[in-house]
């Protein structure tokens, strides 16, 4: 069993604000990502080179979601907590958690897909799906109905 | 009836891309908003008044997703076609086809609730939820499961 | 002689709107930057391939700069203006002049740096440097002191 | 005398980075403001008001300017150094340093003119000058010609 959770810390910008006077709520998807990326570069399942985002080419993103509970404003500090949820055979689920001094503020969840190298939809590599199944926040036995919709 | 969707064309700016070198995914929620503004002004539920992004305050985003079908990029023209699926008491959800070239990219969803003048969840309006359910892509009576989840 | 001037309309997004209600500085940039690539892509300096940002690799921004004259606001219309105004060995000038119906609300400039194979400044292409001098908005013998002090 | 320079720490994300593989030239403005709201709060000028965006509607920004000399890159941190560099009757001009581990990366500036309270330029008021004046980075003696051309 490896550690479950990846968190990283957001410090809001005051460009992440519209004229709302708080955040808008695209940029809770630019937080999750964030999130992404270092759950994603701490499980060693993308590489983390210097000076490049790392993901690309690997997988694409064919589904997202946020939940917004409380309001988020300049200078908040915020800890996206990201969880793997499901893992399929081509796909598989993370689930984030905005955190703001404890107190959840919202929550989202992504659906990526592995692409082969004709960049097409293929099956997760081996040692991928196991580092992603030994991650995963829940063991699957209690969580058969999470199997992503998005999977062949 | 009156007309059920309102379509915004949006150009697909340099700066909407990622290093992937297509649209990131969360700038398909800047997209939805456009229109979710044009719709709603369309339907004269927030006021259009010259310099003002509309709907500050009348009422709040609990609940945004979106499936992303293909890749966007830099100089593609959207198509941003919003529709009013679901009115309940206190909020309603639009749904948002992202079309380029008449193909569908993407599709989203989002969930509003209505603020009273102390800021917290309210009823609709009556006059605004007539227009809503005068707007809605389908009758009422063909959609009774699309009751948004986080109404009272 | 060829056409000088560029023109690129842009529509105001609610989301380049900051907390003061009105767009924030930073998104001039953005507007610019669609300037630019329209006029180097009308000029034949950088490609037109579909679906891709096209100058990449070829020059690298060295200075940029904006007064800003009026406000802008959600729902504008803004044109933005690109005309070269100076051309050197290495490098070359763009000025944009963004309007809101007809007038002047903002004008900026930008100084571009030739890139070589080895990602370092190089001289222009003759080619390049040649349309980008029939492309000026005046005649350089009138505009000694407009060189760029940035190029050697 | 008062301290300075503020420093502010940005995170790059990679929403940030556009399909250059680097931080996008108008992205350096959002960071500029970031070192300008921090550094107007800590001199006081700008209240530090819990979940508000601190200088609306004090004053505006007419001019911003910035130097590029190395690209950034997806998990860099920036550090912005803003400093106060003239004052004027009714403007003032802040300078940026952008360092990363030690390293300028780009130098910006911008020029705000102060607002009355029907929404005009207006002169500073006498406590405000005095903060400036006191935080310049280098004596008034020292920089008479850094008179920003705006001011009245």
């Amino acid at each position: 069993m490896i550690q479950q959770a990846t968190e990283t810390e957001i410090a809001v910008r005051s460009t992440d604000v519209d004229s709302d006077g708080h955040v808008n709520n695209a940029r809770y998807y630019e937080y999750c990502e964030q999130g992404r990326l270092a759950h994603l570069a701490r499980l060693g399942i993308i590489r983390r080179e210097p000076r490049h985002v790392p993901y690309h080419g690997l997988f694409t993103i064919v589904e997202t979601r946020c939940r917004y509970l409380l309001p988020l404003y300049y200078g908040d500090r915020v800890v996206v907590r990201t969880t793997t949820v499901a893992v399929g055979r081509s796909s598989f689920r993370l689930r984030y958690e905005l955190l703001r001094g404890g107190e959840k503020v919202a929550e989202g969840e992504s659906v990526q897909v592995w692409l082969g190298e004709d960049g097409r939809s293929a099956p997760l590599p081996e040692p991928v799906r196991e580092t992603l199944v030994l991650s995963l926040a829940e063991p699957p036995a209690d969580a058969p109905a999470a199997e992503p919709e998005e999977q062949g």
